[in-house]
């Protein structure tokens, strides 16, 4: 390990982060991929350097609404016209879409092909491509249709985050922030002193690894998610009945950060966290220019929550801080309660929340 | 085991042949599954006893024109309305199309849900549900995209063969005389012995089982095929490449009928095979009323062959019987060879090509 390059071997496939240039340029020369590029990670490029030796790129325009099975469909169409066979490589290029689309494409494609990928937002460096997972959406539900496939390796270019406008850093704010509330311990305070101002000087090649390290953590010890990785979904059981509620007009990164506050207020009624830690929560949340409250009705993202696909047997279950650095699963919680929390959170928050 | 079912555990998972409604009823009664129909298999259920206890049952039409993609999301979608989540087991009923595309649905569904399957054709029987091989087709490529997914159990109903009519039992026959050259022995000298006429007297509980085995023998040994399972490819390079060049009007059973003929044609004259034994292979294609010809021309069956996806390095390779019960696969072979071989088949045998 060198101050340019982090290496994280905890799932048994490399994430390297940081100075990736040379390591990504001898992975095209030895296994002379066939690269899918998400047409929105072009601003990206340069920060990757050359990727002389490849047999091939192919640019697919992605987004969320284009993250569906006709999709892959295409990608796969386009691999066959590229000559790709089983015995190919993909290498993947882009954000949080691409990975879910680009690592599923591979899977299928003749059965399975090996897939790399170059993760080129921040939600993709931290969250997306860590952990094996690949999905697309249905008409009827999100991410429902995909595989646990562990790429061949993950390349993490933070100089790439100097290409991208704060609202798209925001999204992998939430989940970073999301970490620290899991781990704790300096993942926690390093974010804590992090300046409001000057995001583009803040050490990304020191808190991008570190927040990566928390996720590979509980994901090495529960691949399949039968367990303990639930703790990834802080915040989460929230965040989506939000974005649901919303017709998917508040960003995942915004509702994750709305839906930290509310796992923190529900953790506050039940009697299992402090408003100390919770009032620290919500200023780390602030120093990122996170969100707080949302505009949809307590009603609608009620709803939303009793149709989430991690409901079992009719109980509402949520992940709920304990402490900072110290994350509860599979909590039940009643729909008085859980009511009560989503008043809260149509509006800032006052005094009160904290004393 | 008992007369009435044979059970196999060589992949792992039960295979259940013969009588197998006791069982079938106990696995329903006990996964409360979600059945997925193949519409055309509508009259097997009655071979199969009731299904009282399946959380629900979707009908879907099916058919090779409806391998897809776009037939998958469909059928994800079904799942979703059907109330089915992280918890379901699903179970396939059908043909070979219904066991690649409702194993690779429940492959996908919230990134993989248990799966069992119940074969109502001879083809699904003895090879397409045997393997944990699914997939669907490519605008650009057939059985392009897909995984290697072991289902929980796979139900064989023998009886099931009684509702069909003898052109589809062919599509089953020619992977059974396929796995008799495999396996040689008692295989082989079981299918010859059978009555050309009456073949719904056939000992279908004696015979199923029998070719299942020769398969599970060989993909037990080589689950991802990286060599050794590629000898269940016998006669299928030629086969595809027929199907391909009739546009898929020849059906996969015929063309493999004439597929093993030509593989036998190119071990003749490649001087691994005696023409004693390919009388035999070419006597037992006749006595199943297997054809021999097709009437596709040399040239787009060799340019069929050129785009298969199994070619490497520019070289055409085979599957190829060095006598009944000892076949080699990667077998190199020049288009001048090849193109000979293609000649004949264009024809049915004369005496010539086995003295």
């Amino acid at each position: 390990m060198t101050d340019e390059i982090e290496r994280n071997d905890a799932l048994g496939y490399p994430i390297l982060s940081g100075e990736i240039r040379s390591e990504l340029r001898r992975f095209v020369q030895a296994h002379r991929p066939i690269v899918l590029l998400d047409a929105g990670a072009r601003p990206a490029l340069p920060a990757l350097g050359a990727l002389r030796g490849a047999r091939g790129v192919i640019e697919v325009r992605l987004g969320e609404p284009r993250k569906r099975l006709s999709t892959v469909e295409e990608v796969l169409d386009r691999l066959v016209a590229a000559g790709a066979d089983r015995g190919t490589t993909v290498l993947g290029i882009g954000g949080g879409v691409a990975g879910d689309l680009f690592g599923l494409s591979a899977a299928l494609f003749m059965r399975g092909v090996p897939y790399a990928h170059v993760a080129t937002t921040l939600v993709a460096m931290v969250d997306a491509a860590v952990g094996g997972k690949t999905g697309v959406d249905l008409a009827t539900a999100k991410n429902a249709a995909g595989r646990f496939s562990d790429p061949a390796a993950v390349f993490v270019p933070v100089d790439a985050l100097r290409t991208l406008p704060y609202f798209r850093l925001r999204e992998g704010l939430a989940e970073m922030v999301k970490h620290g509330v899991i781990a704790g311990g300096s993942v926690f305070e390093t974010l804590e002193r992090l300046s409001p101002h000057a995001f583009w000087r803040w050490p990304w090649a020191r808190i991008v690894p570190a927040s990566i390290a928390v996720k590979t953590g509980i994901v090495a010890r529960d691949r399949l998610e039968s367990g303990p990785r639930e703790v990834l979904n802080l915040g989460h059981t929230f965040a989506h009945a939000i974005e649901t509620a919303s017709g998917y007009r508040v960003s995942h990164g915004a509702a994750v950060s709305v839906g930290l506050r509310a796992a923190g207020l529900l953790a506050l009624r039940t009697g299992r966290f402090s408003r100390e830690e919770h009032l620290r929560v919500i200023s780390l949340l602030t120093l990122l220019r996170l969100p707080l409250a949302t505009a949809q009705s307590p009603r609608a993202v009620l709803d939303a929550m009793r149709a989430d696909k991690k409901r079992r047997d009719g109980v509402l279950r949520f992940v709920l801080p304990r402490a900072i650095g110290d994350v509860e699963y599979g909590v039940r919680a009643g729909d008085r309660t859980v009511r009560a929390v989503l008043e809260r959170i149509t509006r800032l928050p006052g005094d009160d929340e904290f004393r």
